[in-house]
């Protein structure tokens, strides 16, 4: 086990009913809430309502900010912060997924820049986070975990840089999880999500320092586990309560720390290239993840053999027993199973130009190169693009 | 899943010298601490020379409260109070295991309560925690998950009473978690903490109102085979980092909300006998837990085999179809496993006589009523008892 410090103070309020809670929750900070959402999905199933009708009852006022897009931009974030500072919001609402939240946690750490700071050097690493506004969160899309970790993701559009943030100043104060707003998602939405949370888990249990962590592995396998069985559940049936609920807590869990504490500092390869394929192509990030991860195994196995086959054997009861073979076997019924739930595996399938690889990895290997992430360069990263196109 | 609330601010510091940060974390509370620990071995293992150095170097000063005996005593707890008003220290800090910490967090409670307040009201649900000091931790035995929650066990040893206070106030709000500090254990108590970390997690497991909880029932079945396969590798080398290191991290995760979020009211029979035993013939808890907790599991079992056959069959590897078998199966290799790591299964060889199993019952009967176990009346305690005869 590698020196870790763990510290997840966000406040989960889980369960169905629970929207009904958000205004006394984030009445704890204050009166006045700027409400960040989405496009108009949640007036139509309600949300929208279910939260108003809690902020009125427990005292607040809400400035509404609509708009946010999959994969949020910078321009967007930047007229949020106008806004928040313009009415002096106390608190950043957030009601939406990983899209909407990063943007309410960019928007709270930019209102407390100082004038003048240019927003986009937190996200190069030029100016650290010193303030921000408290952050509460009501999640609609379960998969990217931001509602309880530190990090944000947000596109420069201007710049095609998807890049991003980590703070504990930004980590949402609460929390609310209703399974129920999941009712509605589309097959499509749910299968990029089941993905997008396996992938988070998946690059810690790979990319990791540590050679021994049957702890930690068996949370990831467990974890993986249950939301593979769920996502079928709920792509039979849309309204599974357990199922639904199970694939939430999963999701929170399966990027809130808990299953890389201790495995030293974790890499992050596939999301790195699907950062530049959704940047270029606005495809959606699961969609990208599960072209660009089963391409990264695909080249990483036979560096680290018996790894991916005790992903085979725990996972997908391959029974097989030489370590290179079952992990082949592993990388292909994981493949397989993301395309069964309906999300693409390859570039083609996604309308992603086989011929822009090189562009696609010039991109990607200014992003590994913000990372820290030396063994990546634009060859290599082209490499696995090339895995991608099969 | 049901409803839950997840909170959990402490803040764990984990590693090897992780102990010489103990200063830096605890100042930030105040720069006058009350040491409390238990008896020489601090002294002799040179964790209170560690403590200290770290404690000078931030310039905090502490007043030494040693004398925790296991199964702490609320005389002793008073003692204490007295001293950390007398001295107005800022906060209080544990260095031991888990009765240790109970009684820190117990003192961090008192000097808070009102003139008059009668600390056992506390315990006897009378009267409610509202202001307590900051309590931080440096572990030295690795069982009770005391370093992260909100709960302290007290023996009232005038009533012979054992029981249970929980307040988020009393929970620490930083815990230093060094795993070469387990090197010094004896192997006993290396067994015994491995028992009190299983039996944690399975009351929750079989003890809950949750029917369909894949996820849960998957980090119970891995926390307890990495603590299972850990405890092995101990008794054969106590200076088996990884493995000290794995036990450490599933003791603190084994009971710090995780694993029962989602489960509703969890309820804690085999514990809740125990208490009895310890109350009475103050035996070690983990001993006393080996003791009852199969017996319960033979008692529950034909209730609900299906869940007790997983349990054998996930954790033991039992391949019997039957599940009523399968679970009888499991019961027996667990007991077997207690008794291969040093354990007592039974109530003589624990020398407790089993003439007096009319006074233990009635003893429990009394703290199943306080906890609201309608279904535990003296007489179905006496059978539980009854098969701790075995």
């Amino acid at each position: 086990m590698q020196n870790f410090v763990f510290e997840n103070p966000t406040r989960i309020i889980f369960g169905k009913g629970a929207i009904a809670r958000t205004g006394g929750e984030a009445k704890r900070f204050g009166n006045k809430a700027l409400l960040v959402y989405g496009m108009s999905s949640i007036r139509r199933n309600g949300i929208y309502d279910q939260v108003m009708s809690s902020l009125n009852e427990a005292g607040l006022s809400a400035i509404d900010f609509p708009g946010v897009r999959s994969n949020p931009v910078l321009s967007h974030v930047m007229k949020g912060i106008e806004t928040a500072a313009a009415e002096g919001v106390d608190v950043i609402l957030a009601a939406g997924g990983g899209s909407v939240i990063d943007t309410a946690k960019t928007i709270a750490a930019g209102v407390k820049a100082e004038p003048g700071d240019d927003i986009w050097e937190f996200f190069t690493f030029k100016k650290r986070i010193r303030s921000a506004l408290p952050v509460v969160t009501v999640l609609t899309v379960s998969a990217s975990a931001s509602e309880m970790n530190p990090t944000a993701v947000i596109t420069n559009e201007k710049t095609a840089q998807k890049y991003t943030i980590s703070s504990p100043l930004i980590q949402p104060r609460v929390s609310v999880l209703d399974p129920t707003v999941l009712f509605s998602l589309t097959p499509e939405c749910s299968a990029y999500s089941a993905v997008d949370i396996i992938t988070h888990m998946l690059e810690g249990y790979f990319n990791n320092r540590e050679p021994e962590s049957p702890l930690q592995d068996r949370f990831v396998e467990g974890i993986m586990k249950t939301v593979m069985e769920s996502t079928e559940a709920i792509l039979t049936d849309p309204r599974n309560y357990n199922a639904r609920a199970n694939i939430m807590w999963s999701a929170t869990l399966a990027f809130n720390g808990l299953t890389s504490a201790g495995m030293g500092p974790v890499s992050y390869p596939a999301h790195m290239i699907e950062h530049s394929l959704s940047a270029l192509y606005d495809i959606a990030h699961g969609a990208g993840l599960s072209i660009t991860l089963p391409a990264w195994m695909s080249r990483a196995a036979p560096g680290n053999p018996s790894k991916f086959a005790r992903l085979a054997r725990e996972v997908f009861g391959v029974r097989e027993i030489n370590d290179v073979k079952a992990a082949a076997e592993g990388i292909g019924l994981l493949k397989r199973w993301f395309s069964a739930i309906g999300s693409p595996v390859s570039l083609k399938e996604a309308k992603i130009p086989e011929n822009e690889i090189g562009r696609i990895a010039e991109n990607a290997a200014a992003t590994a190169a913000l990372w820290g992430m030396k063994s990546y360069s634009r060859d290599v990263i082209a490499e696995i693009l090339n895995l991608c196109k099969l």
